[in-house]
């Protein structure tokens, strides 16, 4: 295999950023079109991939076009449409996290994607991240001993447009932020989450109150060993995108952090200052296209991704557990078995 | 008035430190005596003290004595009784939190000091801690907006002795450490808290497992005001004593903590290294000092002390609703007006 | 002009980064082909960038190919002829620091830039990290008030062969490394060295000092307006690639510095630890394609490259004057006008 | 022997602090009297240490108290003569640094104080600061094997008056406070220096520069064992009182230095701030007590104080040689042995 060929399924913040890393990172890939059917997004797309086909829709790509994989970056509650067509196509799939909007929904994809046979790889990104990476191999290597508690925190300097917030389009806060504290907490505990409780409300945004969501949110959960977690999430951290993760064992324990953007003070007399990283990209530099040459690489050793369906799953259903524990007030176990 | 005349109750960990600054610190007080039944505390009040009378009762103590104050700082288990006998003999109250170990006997300790008419301060040590009194001052000021998320984590280096973990002695884990970032909480958000959930359990250390508490928890608050919280407590942070406190606000976040000890780093080409506190004194610095003169000056003024026993009421009663929550697995509300 | 059509002349570490940046990284240029007589180099080579053709010779590849500019990467000695032929066939010039080996030899290619017409540019990358940037913004904002202290040091993790450290292969610890710290200080204070002390020596690596290099060397500096600086160079600092810079004010201060690879700590009993930086890549990112980037556009906008031969020159003189103040034990003046 | 009778001469800032520690937290030590002739310092003593017999001249305070030893914190100007004076009493002798402002002067002193027989310990306070002590037990231990290099800087956040500035007062910056710069290098490197270049003016402020004193100057040092050194002082680093100290040696290093306050972060829309110290006691905390400690101890065991008269002398002579090349613009070279 030569070089794979790769498409890009929305071209959204996160798909154009596939899709240039794709066009000039990755490794044995090649970008071969994307979908698109917003003038201003195709333009965006040139500008930083050059000349590339663009398509409307889905289906006219995946005719016209002769195809490996592709990367679903569209709206959430398109993925498992798309996934179910590009599986059926024989296409195997990089999906951008959640799967989908419902566990019943991703059972139905997830099927549709071992019956075919291809490779279907969640886009958990922050595991990528040579941040996190260490922290795994320091608890792996035995540094902190038994992992107790698990604290993660993702803070977003302000909420989005309500149409994105918007439970049936992203799943809101829960399902498409403090997911990837779900995820942490579950790779880097090495341990199924089995209860989780949350208190979360609409505080200082009222549009994405008005679409169901909240803007803050504080979760307790329950690992199946024993060990405990909170997790929080906020879309209005205004002093930066503030993703700070640790994990205490009965031996130490490895925090994971980073809110500087340069490596400069300043000090005066009013105190010593420094910046803020306040996007995605600064904060996460490499991880997308550390994410997407993985997938490439599973692709052309044909190997398991690192991030499975199962991961997705099991994620998702604590998310909508915690979601549903908002909405209630009481606590949710989760089964531990799927 | 020219000096207050001032005894201490319990020559523990914390009696000791409160009889030291008393003897050497704290400006218009004198340390008049103690009480200690045990010969091996009586010579560490000698050592640092010099020469104090001391008591193996209270009783004994106060009849012997001409005193203004007394500071309590026995086993909590005593606080109540300990409380009452010296307000029905006149005497200003600086008492170690918690009050008790249940909310009735509390209220019973209350009714008696208020019927006489003298003071009682709670020992609430961080409120006097630098740091958080400089966190207070910037949530006070604006500078953060209307608070939103409170964060926070005590964390101890070892777990107690069973003997000091038991539920019906120190209150365990909940009453005993996590009341500290419950006050916090309510201090510096300015609010009440309305209902807890908590997980907790003793993963790491049988012992204190054997006399019912807990090792490591995590709890979720929810303010009146509609903010959240989530505080965590450990006994197993080998580390080091590890206290951190942030308020996030829909404008900004202050946060609170230091680990390093000394401001040393060492560098080699395993990687940078520094030490980190281990104990309370080490890490609370002049917090226990300051907090005594306040005590003093209060009296020597004649106004109301800093932290009251309604305070240490509302207090107590979310670290009981707390304990109760882990307990039962269920959300507890507390009553908002006691 | 569509692509900029753009040689690497050497292929060594430097180079080979070059290469890659503009293989695949820069807008508006093209990697058109690269310099090199080594089989492993080339293999280097067409691992990073893909199929290029590649010359032994720069006079064979000058005659082979369409070129707009060149980098030249190739050893120090080397420089002023490479710059001079590249000049004499009209090819635009990004050189590598530093631009000879002395004064008089830089002199006359410069003569031969200047006359021919084409635009050279010096390769100070560290101007284009962005924490030089951002303090360089905030000194020129006023932020800091009038500077007056400038201290820096540039500590490598472990000496270079002697090959290399030789003083007529790369000039040696000061014309090498102790160069950014030069061209930092006038660039960021604003100003000229008019005076320079220096000690140094080879303590701990006898193989630099057998070809007349030091491995360690402070120098201090006086400034034409009268700031101070001190600067430090080591080839030992084996915790770390060690850039840190500070500037001090009379109203404050900045400092730009950062030893940390990945934002993460590990505690434990033994104390707090984290990692770091030990290659330049690791240390300044980006920095290396920034400054590609921003000689291919002054190229397409036909504007004089942001760092002038007269900066490299003036760079050097000091430099040179630094050096030779270790070896004499005097303090040695540098001509303000050149 | 019970407790030391102590007098304090001068309570000027230094001397206050001392008498409020012997008051207050020094063991088997009692403050006896002071010598002051300003009723505005005599009302000091009085608030800090209560009661204390305060006299006018040293020689009528000597004749009318039973004493064992005395701080001497007068002004620089006078060292050498109170130094004689109490020598000549048969007084055990705590000297403020430096012993005197002249090499002459100070060797006339000690060979006083050398044929009475009583103990001369210089009041470095640095060495008894615990960052710098662990700093020392790291070198020490071997963690940064042969140190190499010395970085040192000293930082005032205002000038003092020129009254205090004055050469023949002070001795200047050099010898008031890069004196503790050099005596910190002799004793973490456990070397002599053995030459100087300094650069130095009053670029800030020219009431320091009108009596013959610097407010910023930057120093070379080589050390007898070729390591080198560079020391900074600064009158005008208005952020704060910025105290930095590292020792790399050839397998790692250690760095001294803290400049925060209080462990508290704010975080806004403008970026992530701390505050700063800006006292001598904000940095240095308990130092001058436990320097005051290690005093009374060594004369309660009679054993030698750990900073000799000759600690004091040599420390001095490159203070002095420092200051000289500053004002000649040539090195200077230091006599090895005194």
């Amino acid at each position: 295999m030569d070089e794979l060929r790769i498409a890009v399924v929305g071209v959204g913040r996160m798909g154009l950023t596939h899709a240039e890393n794709l066009a000039h990172r990755v490794r044995q890939a090649r970008l071969v079109a994307v979908t698109t059917s917003s003038a201003e997004r195709a333009d965006a797309v040139r500008r930083c991939c050059g000349a590339v086909p663009m398509y409307d829709d889905l289906d006219q790509l995946i005719a016209s076009e002769a195809l490996d994989a592709v990367i679903i970056a569209s709206s959430t509650s398109a993925h498992v449409e798309n996934v179910e067509r590009c599986a059926a196509a024989g296409l195997h799939i990089l999906c951008e996290k959640p799967l989908g909007l419902t566990l019943e929904e991703c059972d139905r994809a997830v099927n549709v994607v071992d019956s075919v046979g291809v490779k279907l790889m969640m886009g958990h990104t922050r595991r990528f991240d040579a941040g996190y990476q260490e922290a795994k191999r320091l608890i792996e290597s035995g540094a902190i001993g038994r992992p107790v508690l698990y604290r993660s925190i993702s803070g977003d300097v302000d909420p989005p447009p309500p149409a994105f917030a918007d439970l049936g389009v992203s799943g809101g806060l829960i399902l498409d932020s403090m997911y990837h504290d779900i995820y942490l907490g579950r790779w880097l505990m090495n341990d199924e989450i089995i209860r989780v409780y949350g208190e979360g409300d609409a505080l200082i945004d009222n549009d994405v109150g008005s679409v169901g969501d909240v803007d803050n949110a504080v979760v307790s959960a329950r690992f199946a060993g024993g060990a405990m977690g909170s997790l929080t999430a906020s879309r209005t951290t205004r002093y930066g995108h503030d993703l700070r993760t640790e994990v205490i064992g009965d031996e130490g324990a490895v925090q994971v952090g980073r809110l500087r953007k340069t490596p400069v003070r300043l000090l005066d007399r009013s105190g010593v200052h420094h910046d803020a990283v306040f996007t995605t990209p600064e904060r996460m530099g490499d991880a997308f296209g550390t994410m997407l040459q993985s997938f490439v690489d599973c692709l052309v050793d044909n190997i398991e991704p690192p991030v499975s369906s199962q991961d997705g799953l099991a994620t998702l259903a604590v998310a909508i557990a915690a979601r549903h524990s908002i909405q209630t007030g009481a606590p949710v176990e989760i089964a531990e078995k799927r």
